[in-house]
């Protein structure tokens, strides 16, 4: 049998008060199609003596998943805002960087420009320059992407899946649809 | 003399109605400190179709700039929200993962933590577990940093400055103090 390729589980899952039952449950889908999930805060974090030093041991271990990992499945459904976690963000960033296997999804329905538009109260004009501006003068993305272009495009020019699937406000963490559809989907590339 | 070293100019500041002009200021003392800046945007991005596919294009140019770049530095004063530009952040990570030359700022000097605790109205509590928590269950990080600990961390991993500066609300996007700090740094390790 080949090494199954690794793949590592990007989300602020991490931050809810049930994060280990979704990372297992998110683990446990990933095996059954075939690959090896590696989730963030799986190790024990080495002490400090200051919560700073702490924070940069977290920063380690978890470079050193990805490092270890061929590829990312990122959940960049929108957290405490109208945008992704950033440490995902930073994680799927880094990935492509690193030229790894790259897949995301959102359990979110409403677009980067709908969401956006919805911080601004939908007061969004078209200016001068033929560019869609808010209020106070900053100008939106609408290029029909689930995130700003650098996240959707760098996944999907790379082939990798971009999943959406509009879960309930009740089962926004804990609904794996679009996640699973990823897992399909590098599963038929791989 | 050697050629200079190319620093990719990551930031929000491309959405602002003077995103010309700012990014010509940041440019201009890139310079100064020996560098050769590389702005987002610089280009003429090819015309698509659709515009999807105009954003998928945004994206390879970008992409196409940062690995040009020997290194990058990352404004990550909040934006929209909470939390940096998540464009900016993915382009962070994505120079981390190619193992450049990395910096970060913020004209805010409210913590990571600090912050996040705002956005819950300091409803924050100690949950059983020793953590910090918010009213809707999630945990808060208070690492003492600027960032999400893989952005911050990154940076201070590195050995790249993590610069801090409390600009005015009138300066927050034309104050380069924080920027200039970055430069000074960087041109001090090369």
């Amino acid at each position: 049998m080949p090494t199954p390729l690794k793949l590592y589980l990007a989300g602020p899952e991490v931050f809810l008060p049930n994060a280990r039952a979704i990372l297992d449950a998110k683990a446990a889908l990933t095996r059954t199609y075939g690959f090896e999930p590696i989730c963030p805060g799986d190790l024990a974090i080495p002490p400090a003596p200051t919560k700073h030093q702490f924070g940069l041991n977290i920063s380690e271990v978890d470079e050193g998943f990805m490092n270890r990992a061929d590829g990312v499945i990122a959940n960049l459904t929108p957290f405490r805002g109208i945008a992704a976690d950033p440490g995902t963000v930073f994680e799927l960033g880094y990935m492509c960087g690193a030229g790894k296997l790259v897949a995301c999804y959102t359990n979110v329905a409403a677009s980067h420009y709908d969401r956006t538009a919805d911080y601004y109260a939908g007061e969004i004009h078209i200016a001068e320059d033929g560019r869609k501006r808010a209020p106070d003068g900053t100008m939106l993305e609408d290029f029909e992407m689930i995130e700003n272009l650098m996240l959707h495009g760098g996944v999907e020019r790379r082939g990798g899946p971009v999943a959406v699937h509009a879960a309930t406000s009740e089962t926004l963490w804990t609904d794996l649809t679009a996640f699973e559809f990823c897992l399909k989907a590098l599963s038929e590339r791989v």
